[in-house]
């Protein structure tokens, strides 16, 4: 058994959130163009400790990619200061069958889920973008930014939360990761409007069940990056945008 | 990421196959009162190296087990030099879904499959069993002759394979290993007349499509295990057994 293991400063030490936007952007191409074999994921309950293991595999012949991403879903675990969706990405070779590495899937999770609307903004939004208003501040929120900074020369941001007080610390933070390396300002604003007014590209990621911003407000040629919504009871976007704007999809079947 | 990694020779170090049978007659239990979850496995096809990669996932709250096993099937493996049949096992903590423990599939397989056969014989074969037939030398074989000793006070073992060459090798090693450990006598016999004559159990582990002894020949009261047929074009055990003997089977699902 001879088995890598890499944890989340091993991946971050040879992989940035530019590659991860190069690689969404190729996987999505192989993805539309029918070269990748995702069965169905495996979902386990787990009532005793409230939680759900899902298992999801592919294998995409093109890259010899072959695994499966084990994701849990347990929300008791913040209580015990765990992480509340532990995951691990177990590789196998695919030449073999035998597996060969376990990666920390927290980390990339956070790479894809940033990267694959990194791909969207690099592709969909004006080149001159300078501005960017970002929508919600958890734990996916900061790997949405960076995937914005790389793909843009945005020079100012705009963080809106419902929660003020986070999303000033969030902007505090966000600064001191990225400020110097993307010549960028970061600031928290206390108002929707606020944010949206003059905003080049949009990004939001909340849990919202209504929609986080006037769409009214939103300047004509706005990339709009709609994120969080994945259950039918969630929205972001309003009706406004959604009629007068062109709407792209990740994959049909999840948008629908 | 703190995860333990056990290999065949930490596995062998802590559990025997007196411990695997223990634990298979707890599991089959627990599967026919309905207490183990366990879906469908899923199975992904490698065409461009003609193997095959499964996933096999449970839960068992009884036990606090969960995880899943990967197993995958490459025949063009052994012209590699490596296991045609490698496999690992994802364990998780079922109180936070995080992944916390790989075990060498390839020694747990071994271990259940002899132990699930181990159990049934436990259970059904008569106490002073003492002559035992073996069909088949195969991968397997050693454990399903391991898992019969554990058992019973088995004296003689005949060991019968299609090439008479390969069942004198096996006798010879498995003496080696288990002679002296359980005081038995094994032997390699060229006549599948002479294997059944006087066997008090008889454990066909094998891939043939035709019965592999005359079940006339079988002294009353025996007790046969049939382990090899996984297909429906494959059999082991002769009409003349199926309809004068009483016939058990691990799931109903698995031999339908």
């Amino acid at each position: 058994m001879q088995i890598t293991m890499l944890n989340e400063k091993a991946i971050r030490a040879v992989y940035t959130m530019k590659d991860a936007i190069a690689d969404c952007k190729e996987a999505a191409k192989l993805y539309s163009a029918g070269q990748c074999s995702i069965p169905l994921r495996t979902n386990l309950n787990i009532p005793e400790h409230n939680g759900q293991s899902l298992y999801m595999y592919g294998y995409v012949p093109a890259v010899h990619a072959l695994g499966v991403k084990i994701v849990s879903v347990y929300p008791d675990n913040i209580q015990k200061g765990l992480n509340s969706v532990p995951a691990t990405m177990v590789l196998l070779d695919a030449t073999t069958g035998t597996v060969s590495c376990l990666l920390d899937g927290t980390v990339l999770t956070r790479f894809r889920t940033g990267a694959i609307v990194g791909a969207a903004t690099d592709i969909l939004a004006r080149k001159d973008s300078t501005v960017f208003a970002l929508f919600g501040t958890g734990g996916q929120a900061m790997s949405q930014l960076e995937a914005v900074l790389t793909v843009r020369p945005i020079k100012y941001v705009k963080v809106y939360d419902v929660d003020f007080a986070r999303a000033k610390e969030f902007a505090y933070q966000a600064e001191e990761i990225f400020g110097k390396q993307y010549d960028v300002e970061i600031r928290a604003v206390n108002a929707t409007d606020e944010a949206v007014q003059n905003a080049d590209i949009i990004t939001a990621v909340t849990t919202a069940t209504h929609a986080v911003f006037p769409g009214e407000l939103v300047k004509t040629g706005a990339h709009i990056n709609g994120v969080g919504s994945y259950r039918p009871d969630m929205a972001e976007i309003d009706e406004y945008i959604v009629s007068h704007a062109k709407v792209y999809v990740d994959t049909r079947n999840g948008a629908l």
